[in-house]
């Protein structure tokens, strides 16, 4: 019924590389890192994906992440492993963000982030290239998503979270049926045993910019938000940041788009907002450097931006630098702030991390670097159904009195 | 950006009409049941929605609940409360469901389950007319709904709901900005005591089938199905039955369509599927009566489909029965297992009340009343992730020695 997920549609990736040295690497093979310990990029024909189809077309398929396929890594239409990976919608926000501020509401997506996204491709290229089994560190969604996918596809899968990831992730991850630990530890403490198992030949690493098809599923981002805005993109986009694959892959999205004449040269500020209790990005920004150190002693009711060390920092740090837009640290009290605003106001319940980029946005209209007339779009990467909520109880006795006036 | 949320469209309404004595009641004026008691239906213009709009151009507009705009009670672009209702996936489940089962994901409709279809409608008409404030008597979900559409066009919201109403739920519809009560007894208690205050002229009454719009809004199902299927429909729906909105929205979406020519005659048979333990449709489809008894002393782990009397019952049964489908009682273990069995291996997380759609399908298939090449639609009514899932826990110590042969 869906096209998308039928029809055979040719594929242009050329090779892959070394996003630090440009060295190239072969298409159609598994790799990890490159020799220099960096993620890897995948390049595409786009001169021939050009001819091969248009913008229109692209846009009159069934609206999902699918469409994009000649821009994607998949090969094989039987190697897609799908969901129901629908475009997410924009969400104005007027009355808590403003007259131009839409969410881009990413909790919409199969097991409720975004997620899904990076891990439908990277498990759809894992079935495509013959991995068995995948072992991932997480603070839970990407967890959750893995086991969707790699279940629905008979890819055995171990995953390992902090300790104090929230018990809904690590039961949905269960029940999607991986084996999930908890690891006295952080999420490079989950990684570092990640790597020494895939080191060992036990597994393949899934870890965020660690394979190389994660980031063109999180490309999908910038292809939805060129489509939505006709073709041209936003002034700005809060994007919340923890291994940044998103922001890496929607500034390769936008660089591919203006390459094949779908969009202009204009492009978003990309704010990368972080959580002042793990900012290693902000700090970097800051102090003007290209790599981040480790943030030490990380804590934020944002878990999902809580990575004190990523491996693309300096890609993350280069398209916020070369967009002319930031990296902005925001508290947990403004992020709270933020949710309940949001949810009370517009009726839209984000995640801790959207509500960070409601705060980020805050601060930047009050610091002048965003204007109220300007188009901004945040990003609510997961539902907020997946966190805590305050408590509320009152209780009505049906057999007494109503006093209807206490209503 | 999204044209179906700006663009000025022409509406058909001409009248509403009881859906029991078939009498005339006027539109654009405020509406509760009929004389009778009855629900109310919204009547078209339907020769001269044919005139107005053909099936293609609906399917070339963006991919939402509005672009059926035309078969839709609102009048003004402007009254509108969307946050963002996408048209939900159709999810193969070939391996806890069979080749030709395909799930409709409600889930990803705002607030997480089907019931933002009819709230969004009711609300956007509830803002038409001037309401100012609404109480509603809910399971869960629905005031959940209700809360995030009225607070986000600032309509004043009252929320009645079982005591044992899951946690999540209650602090979801505060958290919206409705003020929400538990209440000791079921839905239909809760339900007597909005009445009691709407008959006060306190709020207005937006219960199930009591407001006309609701069911407008739920026929949407109806018309997706439709759209998705390529203009033929499925063989067979599983809808988890509670009020019934849904199914006798669907049913009269396809009456509709097929007076405006959009479909043919075919339709599929409707399998109203409720729990054991509430199974008040069943017993009077058995029974072979029009009209339901109350059920007393309901259980079920599937709350949503806990609704002892149904004010549609007539309407639900007559759909079930003009379809050739029938009224089908699962108990809670089937239910788990179904939930289970998809999650773990199809990476679908399904809620309760999906659950009882796959179990009634699975009873329906040894019962041969359908057959594993028919294709066969079961409703997902909400996200998993709203709902309680079993334990997991194992702790991995990063300080000792790893057995990763444990992993």
């Amino acid at each position: 019924m869906n096209e998308n997920l039928s029809a055979d549609r040719p594929s242009f990736v050329t090779h892959l590389e070394c996003s630090m040295t440009g060295e190239r690497y072969e298409a159609d093979k598994l790799h990890g890192l490159s020799k220099v310990g960096r993620p890897l990029l995948v390049r595409y024909d786009l001169e021939a994906i050009g001819k091969a189809v248009s913008r229109d077309e692209i846009a009159a398929r069934p609206t999902d992440l699918w469409r994009w396929r000649e821009l994607l890594p998949v090969r094989h239409t039987k190697d897609i492993v799908s969901l129901g990976e629908i475009e997410t919608p924009l969400v104005p926000i007027p009355a808590s963000g403003g007259a131009n501020v839409l969410v881009k509401d990413e909790g919409r997506l199969p097991t409720g982030s975004f997620k899904a996204r990076g891990l439908v491709m990277a498990v759809s290229m894992a079935k495509e290239l013959g991995v068995t089994k995948i072992a991932m560190p997480t603070n839970g969604n990407a967890g959750a998503a893995l086991a969707a996918y790699a279940s629905r596809c008979g890819i055995e899968t171990i995953v390992l979270c902090p300790e104090d990831t929230p018990e809904i992730n690590v039961r949905e991850i269960a029940l999607q049926g991986a084996r999930v630990w908890r690891v006295n530890g952080l999420i490079d403490d989950c990684g570092a045993i990640v790597g020494k198992g895939a080191a060992e030949g036990r597994w393949f690493d899934f870890s965020t910019l660690k394979e190389p098809y994660r980031i063109e599923g999180k490309k999908t981002m910038g292809l939805e938000l060129a489509a939505q805005f006709g073709w041209e993109l936003p002034d700005a986009i809060f994007y919340p940041t923890g291994g940044g694959t998103g922001l890496i892959g929607m500034w390769k999205a936008f660089d591919e788009l203006e390459k094949l004449g779908w969009i202009g040269s204009k492009r978003p500020r990309m704010y990368a907002v972080q959580a002042s209790g793990c900012a290693p990005i902000v700090k970097a920004y800051d102090d003007g450097v290209e790599h981040a150190d480790r943030w030490e002693n990380s804590h934020t009711v944002a878990a999902g931006i809580r990575v004190p060390k990523a491996v693309g920092d300096f890609l993350i740090l280069r398209a916020v630098r070369e967009s002319g837009g930031k990296a902005i640290a925001v508290d947990d009290d403004a992020i709270l702030k933020a949710v309940d605003d949001t949810a009370r106001q517009d009726g839209l319940l984000l995640c801790p991390e959207g509500g960070a980029t409601l705060a980020a946005y805050r601060a930047a209209l009050a610091d002048g670097l965003v204007s109220e007339s300007e188009t901004a779009v945040l990003f609510n990467c997961a539902t907020g159904l997946k966190y805590p909520m305050p408590e509320a109880t009152n209780w009505l006795d049906r057999h007494g009195e109503v006093d209807f006036d206490r209503l």
